[in-house]
């Protein structure tokens, strides 16, 4: 499921569904988790301690959920949150995606270059400190100070702590930002970015279905991986992992979600509604022809087919979260409820004694909204970085950026190359991640024909770039001339700063230098005319609700951790009860023999073994969004009961709204866990360490 | 511009907008013709003999318009209507869509197999006759009797005429449906079917600027092409050819255009506007990707370049215009209007005595747009072909329903097989448009995996295709075995009838009769439950506006002839004004040396000769849209003083109303027509028959 963004809640039900949660909602933070009502409507006791030891069990990976299920640091996430980690390790003539990987060995687990594993260990709020620092200013005034501040209670936070040793775990300190600007928080996490790949099976069983089934129940995927994460070249010792119950959940009964829902936009006033509904189609439309042209390319051979895989499975789930996320915008229902609770929020702030120097901060998000349009597209194509699509192009804009930044203050540079940003970036420019040109040049000559046909041909970084070559010719002369591509040149680059900047001639390094003012100002516009004035807005918005709601109210997603109660049940699809497991055999009958409704050739040789009636995925009713993928689905003992990995389509309309008729998150079964490890890959090792973790 | 639909008409200004006209907008039928606002506006006096002169010169091609330009038939049009043409005559070694053509002598002229040149010789009103067809009668039954009797009407008109001999015009008899069932017309057409390719400049300079500048101005496009009209094997003899004034318009002159376009939707109701809204996005999509399919498959080498061109173009000019389109229903201000006039309308309705037995049409309506969007993708992929996307299945599917029809009455079958549109059908199966089995097979792939997408895996159709086959083995089976891309073995299934196609093996004639039960069953559902309420109640709308309105008003495009007038004048874009003219001058200035930026050698060859002030486009306030193409723009004198090639972006919105602010129309300027053949085509013998015609 989604990467980038999916589901969330507003309770179709009832008026007021911005502020009170019905049904199983609810995306919690572990400082307002609602146990009350858990214990009201399940009987269940969910204890400090409880919450505690959950927390300290839960990952957060670079862009996913994971758990401790053993005291040797085992860590348990989903095959699609490992898939980077699998491209990395392989080559054009052999893909682990593909055929999978299993270590026999300790020695034998490969490194995931650019992974971490973050474990939540302090939540601090900094409201106060926050709000003083922008107190009396203007909204671009207040903008820059807001993030001055964040950046030295992040930057004060590490410094607090004791220095780590290389190799070992570090504590990283990060702002968040909740309910819009209404609460801000210090998360303090413990770091480790020593993490190895220890078992995944082959993507044709992990992902069985492939696309036409992402987002669809019922479903039959092993999306499954096992990691290690390790400290000092050890093994973490785990002082109390979550322990799995491979029986597996009952049908209605109580489970728990521990993970990092990405994000949600539940709270967006109707103007930012429309906003959205209007700028999904050109990002849409991106994609779709990158599609193409991916799957096109990847006809040309076997190697063209394997190097496409890992970027093509990326775009067609964003792909698939973006459209269900339109045809949600073009429900009339919900933006009928959406200016039902606004105005009746608008009404209730009008009425409530306190509020009246609120003024109207519905109108200046609006204002905000009409203006983003404008310079949506440039966004886009310029500072995010669309017209120049590549991965060379990225690093190349990383290096340029922060050793422009690093020779300012840290409160003065832009807040993603502040010091306790930078080692997470030299992580990521020291793995060794496939860059494949014949991928590079096509991404990025697609970048530039879509930036000339958006921005026009006579627009001035269009007129610039190609005033005598073509998107194909230009995109072929920088990726073939640049030296990016190679981890100990970036490193050379990172580590000369700015004067190697300056002095290189690799020709992505001279692109991202050339084109830098011009995003820069692009982004300086955005950020002082848009986000200034709708941060100062959200934070009225906020503070209203709070007065007239109270505490009885989640925050929207922000890929920080959360924790979300629900049970095991099916839904109503027009008319027809939609039973909450599947189970193996029908995977088999399913089959057609060609991808991706293949079965690989190790569960062929395995089936005369296999118990056919394991139950394989289960839904529930859990609220939950893209970036929770990964995450344990946990019993009211605290057992791991599933393996969260996906929702059913009807939950991607959860980015607004939580339909609690229809929206169901979808896990990997853990008996199916079991017979996988016990005899497909006859991983007895792993399943003891498991079973006794 | 557009091959499908693009701009119309309904003021921004003023409420009551769909009922009479402000500004120059209206494609008026020839029949009511506003004479007299032209005479109070302009001082122009449009006479019946000015009207029938220019109809008969006006010419509809297949999917374009065109004029009579010399007494021996030749006919002036665009580069982009020939395009087909153009690609029939070349090979994947030699494309005359980019090297160009000039036939020297007669003889030298090419056979365009697949196109026609119609002549609207008379128009019938036949409401009462339809009318009194379906009186009294339920949804169904009148959407039967409605088409049963519009059959007969077109039957009886053709076989009233002398038989035409072979080689001959012939009279074509084609009902039309005005005012969304207001009124029923009878339109007799004299058609040639012999028209052959005179001269084409290359497309780097008919198209400068390619996709990006497509629906752009300021532009530089000779978007021209000469074809000449045979009958018995020799030029048509036109007794009344328009002629061109090579001066071109003034500024802020008088500009009529004659011609076809093709589709509108500007008396939609407000619940058919929300459906296209919500149903734009997924063609949007597939669009999108087939688009990088082509351009990643077009990177092969020439060849595949070449061979990719023309379907690549046809596609891009179809995205733009929807994804306009998309914007256009996304436009706040739009919908808020529509919404206002038909709330009023609904109002005068309940007030006009006479009126009181109409009922509720509106909310018929919006019960059916309910009701389609239900079976929107089965019927895009089952019925309209989307799923089985390729040439090859289109013949197969000609054959098969055709042999069919035959069999049965006249007035039985589907409306697209009566026996007038049988020798329609049998042109195009007989032309030698080639069919390419590299395209076909990644059409009809594409066509097969988005069918699994859209329709689930698990979707009987889907099911039967692909239990033991991926889209692209099956689309290889398909294509590599059948032998429909042979003219003569097309010809021979037509010839031989039902005991031909039910013996047939070829493997497209198989899937296209396997699959037929459930596109008719799907369609049948369309129409029963759809079409049929849906013009009763479109029908009570309209006899609603005439009562209440009157006959001051012009009905939605149908690619019938209509004629308009507007006047030479640019727009305010942004506070800055854009000039009605370009100049040769600018178009050497913008060039890249590039495709689509690239001026082709004949003309940097001509250039020391070239007189770069002379006019190249200019823009009008003309009310066109996609269908328009190629029509003659002509003065109060009857010359034609420019060639309409495609509208301003803002045109696309043209759809659903008339933005009179900036909705402008594109044509070639007859100066450039005249440099172009004279100094760099050296087409003296041509340049002397259009001086003189």
């Amino acid at each position: 499921m989604s990467r980038f963004r999916t589901l969330t809640l507003a309770s179709l039900l009832t008026l007021g569904a911005t502020s009170r949660s019905h049904a199983d909602e609810g995306m919690w933070t572990y400082d307002n988790f609602p146990a009350a009502t858990v214990r009201q409507r399940y009987g269940a006791d969910i204890t400090k301690p409880w919450l505690d030891r959950v927390r300290l069990a839960t990952i957060r990976l670079a862009n996913c959920t994971a758990s401790f299920v053993s005291k040797d640091g085992l860590v348990l996430t989903n095959h699609h949150c490992a898939e980077s980690c699998l491209a990395e390790n392989s080559t054009p003539e052999k893909s682990l995606i593909e055929d999978g990987f299993i270590a026999r060995t300790r020695e034998q687990e490969l490194r995931c270059g650019a992974q971490v594993a973050d474990v939540l260990v302090e939540m601090q709020d900094v409201t106060a400190q926050v709000n003083a620092a922008t107190r009396g200013l203007g909204d671009q005034a207040a903008n820059d100070a807001r993030k001055r501040r964040l950046t030295e209670l992040e930057s004060a936070c590490e410094k607090a702590a004791p220095t780590a040793k290389p190799g070992a775990a570090r504590l990283s300190c990060e702002s968040v930002t909740l309910y819009e600007g209404g609460q801000y928080f210090l998360y303090k996490y413990r770091r480790y970015t020593d993490v190895r790949l220890v078992l995944a099976p082959e993507a044709a069983i992990a992902a069985f279905g492939g696309d036409p089934d992402n987002f669809q129940f019922p479903r039959w995927c092993l999306d499954m991986t096992l990691l290690r994460a390790y400290e000092n070249g050890k093994p973490v010792r785990v002082a109390e992992p979550l322990r799995i119950n491979f029986s597996g959940p009952a049908a209605g009964e109580l489970v728990f979600v521990s993970g990092h829902p990405g994000s949600t936009d539940r709270q967006l006033t109707v103007s930012q509604l429309a906003l959205l509904r209007d700028t999904l189609p050109p990002t849409l439309l991106r994609s779709a022809e990158l599609r193409g042209r991916y799957l096109q390319f990847a006809k040309a051979g076997e190697k063209e087919r394997r190097i496409a895989q890992e970027p093509l499975n990326g775009l067609e789930n964003g792909l698939k979260v973006r459209r269900k996320m339109l045809d949600a915008l073009h429900d009339d229902d919900l933006l009928a409820l959406k200016r039902r609770e606004e105005a009746e929020l608008r009404a209730r702030v009008a009425a409530t004694p306190g509020l009246g120097d609120l003024g109207d901060p519905w109108a200046s998000v609006a204002r905000a909204a009409q203006a983003e349009r404008a310079i949506d597209q440039p966004v886009t194509f310029l500072e995010n970085g669309s017209g120049f699509n590549s991965r060379l192009f990225r690093y190349a804009r990383v290096l340029v950026r922060a050793a422009d930044a690093r020779a300012k203050p840290d409160a003065d540079r832009l807040r993603e190359f502040t010091d306790t940003s930078l080692p997470r970036l030299e992580q990521q420019l020291a793995a060794p991640s496939p860059v494949y040109p014949e991928l590079e040049r096509l991404t990025m000559s697609f970048g530039f024909e879509r930036m000339r046909e958006w921005l026009g041909p006579d627009h001035p970084t269009v007129r610039k770039l190609l005033a005598t070559e073509s998107p194909d010719s230009l995109a072929a002369r920088l990726v073939d001339g640049s030296r990016l591509g190679d981890p100990a040149v970036r490193l050379a680059l990172w580590k000369g700063g700015a004067a190697a900047i300056a002095a290189s001639e690799d020709p992505m390094i001279r692109l991202a230098r050339d084109v830098d003012p011009e995003a820069r100002a692009v982004r300086k516009v955005f950020e002082d005319n848009i986000q200034a004035p709708v941060r100062i807005a959200t934070e009225k918005i906020a503070r209203a609700r709070f007065a007239i709601f109270g505490t009885g109210v989640y925050p929207d997603a922000t890929f920080t951790l959360r924790l979300n109660f629900g049970a095991v049940q099916g839904w109503n699809e027009n008319g027809t009860m939609v039973e909450p497991f599947t189970r193996l055999e029908r995977a088999f009958e399913r089959a057609t023999g060609k991808d991706p409704f293949r079965i690989p050739a190790s569960w062929e040789a395995a089936k005369p073994r296999l118990d056919m009636q394991t139950p394989f995925n289960f839904s529930t009713n859990n609220d939950i969004v893209g970036g929770n993928s990964g995450s344990a689905m946990i019993n009211a003992r605290g057992e791991v009961v599933g393996l969260a990995f996906d929702g059913n389509i009807h939950s991607i309309s959860g980015a607004y709204w939580f339909d609690a008729a229809q929206n169901r998150t979808i896990g990997v079964h853990p008996a199916i866990i079991r017979e996988a490890l016990s005899k497909v890959y006859d991983a007895q090792d792993l399943l003891k360490e498991l079973q006794a973790p």
